[in-house]
């Protein structure tokens, strides 16, 4: 029945509904290293990124979709990938995930990423596109004057909504959760505009971090009632975690809640538990433990598990988070399988459920969550 | 050895130390959706409530109970359901719970439950009361002043207290555990109470959510010496959950301390860790898992093991804080067996516990901690 | 597999980075009972601290290291140990734990522990000693004025500094996490030493618990470079837990960054994987989960997989936090051994680790990073 069970789950075509674009060159070896961590940081010295968890389960899992034998070594692994060309690997990686529908975050490539276009042309699914707010704010910032920049976003997220399945905020990175629940006036705006305009001009690069301008930035996207990301949790050390957590948003939530606009919690980790009760108390919350999976490895049934208790099965998507290595694309797939396989099987061996509900409440998350929420299944 | 566990867990009579009373007529099948959920929204278009750990487990074990095969639909429980009167539901449910003394919390029916001369009627088990304050008070509110309503509060609550065997507060709901730990004095109880009672007579009925009001409710519960029940973590989405973390009443619990009134923290999920913290370090604080051993369906032994790392076992109580169906006053009782059953069974196996051992602690925390709380072996 | 994985992790010779020392004397039971529980109140009438997860690991584990069987009652236990002197517990316990160096914390012994020199002479393994700095401030504070106080506590440090190979923080119990980064001036430091030590002059012993003068102790801490303990997480009830969550360190981990200082979090439970994030983030930022893996007992093997999440495996070490009965300095060892022996062998079995990785980090974890990260095998 495990087994049965197993194949059934294997055989999902997922959707990965929050993604990035996989690296356009071959990384050398420090610098594949500082890409299979959350830091910035390089690693202790006398130390390996790969001797993490998600480390072993790159030589373990990435490891024999190259061929090599389970118990590969990190310079084995590092080896072996060397021997192929990225686009092949990419080839590989993608092509072994089972995922039929990439949703991609087009907001942060760090100069490394393959284009979307290039990517589409990489990859045997489809691609829809996710807009990250804050990139695009920033985009618009260079030609914006203080009393032109709100109405400037909105237009060019207007003229960009038809191409985006989604949007995505980073708040959680550039502020946290922490802040005023309710839409600034326009006075606030022009006046927060004014002073971010001129402290970027002094020094250099526009990057948003005024909470006021963040908070326009989460409304207009409300209002556009595409569903809408937020990073929540753990990710690179930018963030303090403590802000992080998805329940300092239950006044905005509810604020929200009268437009319907659906809202996406990504990661949540290590606050999964209290994302499933904003899932569970609010019909427009959803969440997924992605970027999880991936970091947590082995060990990430566990956290599987624990996104299954409170959250309702409708509320539940898979993704992967992953960017740059196409290492990170296919594990997460894999290990998610692994890890909902576990546990699903555990119920079912307990008594507890049967392997029509297990593999309902598989694809589900899976995939037909996704179909809904995004609107996926009416525009092929 | 695990067959004899089991057995002789299923065997303990249970004391519910926290619950509510049952429906007093059938719901439809709309109505019984949003009694299975913490959440007073509807589920969100092309999605149900049974869905959900919840779902899945009424389906699986009160399906049973009421002889249906365990891979039963949704559908056919909800047709099998609705061959039964919801009298004889009562009997099948609360009769097969193993329970033989239930200590219902009085304070909250919304109008559709069994009152509880009529649940004493119709169950076999003891009935005891538990007094909610917050209720008391907004009901001895209307024929009081600002000036009266502190002494009239205090004189109701002593007329009531020889009928029951614990008092219980939502302050949680009401306002959050950050509130100041001391008792208010008269001066401020006054004006507060002037305040509300004008507030409430403009807009209708009497629901109190003032902070020194609430803190006022605390201390004349804490007074009488009778057990305080807390409403602790998760609920509906009235609450805001990070501020419903019993760590945040640290002070107010060292505060008590001194008056030996015992404290039991209700749910407490996701903070069943800071909760068995408080039972570790202060002797008058207690804790159960109630509400969620019932939400978290089948991944309830996880949450149940994670209460029994820190606090001491005569400090961990049962209950189900079933409301409404008496599917959930069942299987409460059924999941807290099933659960403890497979921790147990597992530290068992491992060499770590004895089968007796294993046996005395589940008697503990299933009845005679409550016994020993309540004093209820004494009264019979 | 497993039983080959079990012998390897078993031959561990561990270092314990952050241990007491033992009881100079044997206790009498009520005495006993106290020292199994971080409360230092007594537990409610008609119960025993026995009955708790440290208590049930005693009688089965130290109780067959005394010759009893695994069954044996807490009064068979406690008739056993007074058979022997404490000298013969602490050979016997000590001598069965596996651990052939131990970082002893000197800085509080209740006037109750051996000193170290004695220690030294009973133990075969080699003994360290890591500086408390609240407890050398106090040393100091006697002869000091408000002006000297700085200064005196510099000079103390640098002259004990040969001495010891770390230095200790319990700002998480004088005061909590949440305190201002940055180092304070001289003339803050001048004011808030002109107050502590009028205040103590008054008050009698000196206790530090102004946030000006524990930051001072960080900072002055910090740079001697040495690796710098802190408490964080769950201990007695002096401290307020909520606010010992190491995630409110970040801004502090962050500015305490550029100097290279090592930060070892301590105990960390129940922010244990708040903890792992810091050490996934920072590379000067380590964890252990000593202490809870004593209390949680059969129950810590959970504990012990969750630090495994997202800390690499560089990041993390082990440390028992064994203070007076020499039962916890064995107790320590052995239920970590069978703690990461269980989740290590479960991920084997899964086929996501090889037995080489498991034995690799396990041996990393129990001696080769505290190596690295206090230089202990240049120094032999």
């Amino acid at each position: 029945m495990s087994t049965e069970l197993a194949e059934r789950l294997d055989a999902i075509q997922l959707i990965d509904h929050h993604v990035h674009s996989v690296l356009a060159t071959s990384p050398d070896r420090a610098d594949f290293e500082q890409l299979i961590t959350e830091s910035d940081r390089p690693a202790p010295a006398g130390t390996t990124q790969f001797d993490s968890q998600v480390g072993f389960a790159i030589r373990r899992h990435c490891g024999a979709r190259l061929g090599l034998d389970p118990d590969a070594t990190a310079d084995e692994y590092w080896t072996r990938r060397t021997s192929f060309p990225e686009a092949e690997l990419v080839r590989r990686f993608l092509g072994g995930a089972g995922v039929d529908h990439w949703l991609v975050d087009s907001g942060w490539d760090g100069g490394r990423l393959l284009p979307l276009d290039q990517l589409r042309n990489q990859v045997t699914g489809r691609v829809g596109e996710i807009l990250r707010l804050e990139t695009l704010l920033e985009t618009v910032a260079a030609g914006a004057t203080a009393s032109t920049l709100h109405r400037d976003f909105v237009t060019a997220l207007t003229e960009a909504q038809p191409g985006v399945v989604g949007l995505k905020s980073i708040v959680a990175y550039r502020y946290g959760f922490d802040f005023e629940p309710d839409c600034p006036s326009e006075s606030e705006i022009r006046q927060a505009a004014g002073r971010w305009l001129a402290t970027a001009a002094a020094s250099g690069p526009f990057r948003v971090d005024d909470p006021v301008l963040l908070r326009m930035l989460l409304w207009e996207g409300v209002r556009t009632g595409l569903p809408l990301q937020l990073h929540a949790g753990y990710g690179d050390p930018d963030l303090e975690l403590h802000r992080c957590d998805p329940l300092l948003l239950t006044r905005w939530i509810k604020a929200v809640e009268p437009t319907g606009t659906k809202l996406m919690l990504l990661h949540c980790y290590p606050f999964h538990r209290n994302a499933g009760f904003l899932a569970h108390a609010f019909p427009h919350v959803y969440l997924d433990v992605g970027l999880t999976v991936n970091y947590t490895g082995a060990a990430s049934a566990a956290v599987i598990r624990e996104s299954l208790e409170l959250a309702p099965f409708a509320k539940i998507l898979y993704s992967s988070d992953a960017w740059g290595p196409p290492e990170l694309h296919f594990l997460g797939a894999r290990l998610w399988r692994r890890g909902i396989t576990a546990v699903l099987a555990e119920w079912v061996a307990a008594g507890e459920w049967s392997t029509t509900d297990a593999i309902r409440v598989a694809t589900m998350i899976g995939r037909s969550n996704a179909e809904r929420v995004y609107g996926l299944a009416d525009d092929e």
